[in-house]
């Protein structure tokens, strides 16, 4: 395909693409296709010729675009949002034309240096002192392992001995990074937590203290900022309290949650953050950027530089102490240009507009917390302080009975989903099965946030009436 | 920004696009910015309030695109190629578009779905039986640490008694990927080479033999298929016998050279890779696929679930035993909708046009590797199965002193590079310094591989004037 086609096709493909920003809100978010049958439609073999190219883009739509979940729908309140946006997105076409490979400064000076300048320009914005350095990595999974195994070199004492601290409501990333990096299954401690879902910081000390006398090494605390089922936070000043006493590194898994610490009003609830070791938190999940982005800061270069830097013959550069080479800031050698797609959120909205967006999901998040409180037989069983608020279905006549009741809301969940037209997720919480109703897309408004609302109460209420016998 | 707004956007790039994929021979390759000098002129704190999309991208043609290194340059030959092509492009725009996290089936079907079947595709054109199945990880790498990690999970021993092998010109990922998988430096064993750069199968032999009769447990052998200092190919056939009389995982790292088993009159060198346990080769480097799209093929898949699978429950979806969920197949839970460009690149050329392109630049490089073995006082010091030549200057002022031959062959690459209408890098081969060409950029011609021999040419002749005192 010459320049010339190409120009021809993306001219194409951007209305396409502006279509769909517009009418997503129409699509089904969750596909009707049964497992096996996009895969089905497809040759089992590659074509020997080239295919002409709008045969190809016309299959897309009409085979790989009705089987897709569409996390940009504005009726999209599962899991975490995954948000994007206009200027986004725009971003990623041109570091796609472009494919640099930013490894290294040398290999891409300006890719790595507007990384240094979003990565402060974040910093500042989240309130974290200059003492933190930022990179931007994939995914949270992927730095909270580079904060598991930046801490494991850097404890004093033999991989058996050490130990690592996350709270019972930390993300499965977490044990599955302490894996990953060789911790016995043992040594991974799980923390109790509070009546708010929150790490009890005493137990945490105690158990600290108690491995240590029994001849282990405390290696690293994982707090979780704003857990995936609930958006707890784990006292971030009380634990750090804990990890300076002990030397123990404390890594901050802010993934969801991280992006509302751009607001000052939201600012007191990362209390302590500036005493972490290292801390994570994803633009791609809340702050209209595309997947991935994953935004680490970490304090101790040096300790992030002896676990993860090489310097092979065949990639050695320059000595510039200037020099920045992200390629030893974490796992992966080869680095797309994300930086780019950061910058033309923060330019294109704005601190303000960034603020302005996290208020808005904020506030449709508190309206709907409101109509399932003051909802007879709704419950609402923890705090909800960004855009997520969990809820359950407890009709009177299931009072008490928690098995049944976990069936009755994963129906009543299945429901709503049926719809198609809003998408929730679950969790279990405090051992019972709970909805998640999250709020943060960037097309998301509040006819959205009340047609889920509806549709929750419709499904209760068929629901009942089939309990009841009524057709 | 509404879908309108970014509808005029994104024409208005597609134009830029178009227009970088027509120009990009004519700009510098590697910039003349000095470190620091992009950071410098960018606000140090990021706006309030948001900005005209029309500035933000005037920034980024007047102060990003000058300091880029242009890795899509048609004389791009440094490194390996980070090719990518028109298609390519056009599937990461709707990608990013779709904005999806196709970390389960149920999060994205189709996505899911589009993977198996790229994957299968990939498989096929390699002629890796069916054995294998395929997943795509992000880098090779990645790729490594997986394979390094389900080896260390798979092994029957402690980890202080397990062994990793590897030539000595493997790759630096392997070294970091033993020493993040928590195996000690001592128990990673550098097995030696032949006069070809290929690692010794014998050696490898005798020292699983003999670490076993130490007590010691062998996890894992890497081999290289394509090494990166000179794409030397390990004997693939005679190590899967040595590892599989001893039970060990064979992990092969094709990362560059796997492309290349698509064209049948290559195949034979990689004989023997069937018997592996686990292969990666990047279609990120040389099939025309952007950044970052690296193919993990794994035998024994449920070794691999067992060291990365998670099922916390706000992640349960379905037990359709029909339903591969990707996130349980590698490091990270979120994942990027990679699929679609390499289905787009396939289908685009078919597998003919992609074996077409790679022979293209199999000509150039071995018509290249002739000029240089007819030129007086050049030699080459390996043998180039693929787009890679490795060559060294030796004028006979300087016959057999090794330290100025080798900073004489860096001023060379110095004075070669300082063109910016190429771009060439190095690396240290049996000890010497040596010049690296890489031909495999999708818009490189002949007469670029021709410029780039006339600068290598040129250069050699100005530094031996210099060398006579000729101004």
């Amino acid at each position: 395909m010459t320049p010339e086609e190409f120009r021809r096709q993306a001219h194409a493909l951007a209305d396409w693409m502006a279509d769909y920003l517009r009418d997503v809100g129409s699509l089904p978010i969750v596909p009707r296709s049964e497992p096996g049958q996009v895969r089905r439609a497809l040759p089992a073999r590659p074509p020997e010729a080239g295919e002409p190219f709008e045969r190809i883009t016309a299959d897309f739509r009409e085979l790989i675009v009705p089987g897709m979940t569409h996390w940009n729908h504005p009726g999209w309140f599962g899991y975490f949002p995954a948000n994007h946006s206009p200027p986004s997105i725009l971003a990623e076409m041109l570091t796609a034309t472009l494919g640099a490979q930013c490894m290294s400064w040398q290999t891409s000076p300006a890719a790595t240096e507007l990384e240094q300048v979003v990565m402060d320009w974040l910093r500042g914005m989240l309130g974290l002192p200059d003492t933190f350095s930022g990179v931007i990595q994939d995914t949270a999974s992927t730095a909270t392992l580079v904060a598991l195994l930046t801490a494991r070199d850097a404890a004093s004492g033999p991989l058996e001995r050490l130990t690592v601290y996350a709270s019972a409501e930390a993300h499965s990333s977490v044990a599955k990074g302490a894996r990953l990096a060789g911790f016995g299954p043992e040594r991974l401690r799980t923390v109790p937590v509070d009546g708010t879902f929150a790490m009890d910081a005493a137990a945490l000390a105690a158990m600290v203290a108690e491995d240590m006398a029994a001849g282990l090494v405390p290696a690293c605390v994982v707090a979780t900022a704003g857990t995936t089922s609930s958006t707890a936070m784990d006292p971030l000043r009380e634990i750090a309290e804990v990890c300076r006493r002990y030397a123990v590194w404390l890594h901050v898994d802010a993934a969801y949650a991280g992006s509302a610490a751009i607001l000052p009003e939201r600012r007191a609830l990362f209390d302590g953050v500036e005493l972490a070791d290292s801390f994570v938190f994803n633009p791609h999940k809340w702050l209209l950027t595309n997947f991935d982005c994953s935004a680490y800061f970490v304090r101790d270069v040096p300790a992030l530089l002896r676990t993860f830097a090489t310097s092979p013959s065949y990639l050695r550069t320059t000595n510039d102490p200037d020099v920045v080479n992200y390629r030893d800031w974490g796992i992966q050698l080869g680095r797309r240009f994300r930086a780019l797609k950061l910058w033309f959120v923060i330019r294109s909205y704005g601190v303000e507009g960034l603020r302005a967006m996290l208020r808005r999901h904020i506030a449709m998040a508190e309206t709907f917390r409101g109509w399932v409180e003051s909802e007879p037989g709704f419950v609402v069983p923890a705090p909800s302080p960004f855009g997520l608020v969990c809820l359950r279905h407890e009709p009177v006549e299931l009072a008490g009975d928690a098995p049944r009741l976990d069936d009755w809301n994963r129906g009543v969940l299945e429901r709503v989903n049926a719809s198609r037209d809003v998408f929730l997720t679950h969790t279990t919480l405090g051992g019972r099965y709970t909805i998640r109703m999250a709020v943060g897309q960037w097309q998301t408004g509040p006819e959205d946030v009340e047609r889920a609302w509806r549709r929750i109460v419709e499904a209760a209420a068929i629901e009942r009436n089939k309990l009841h016998g009524v057709p």
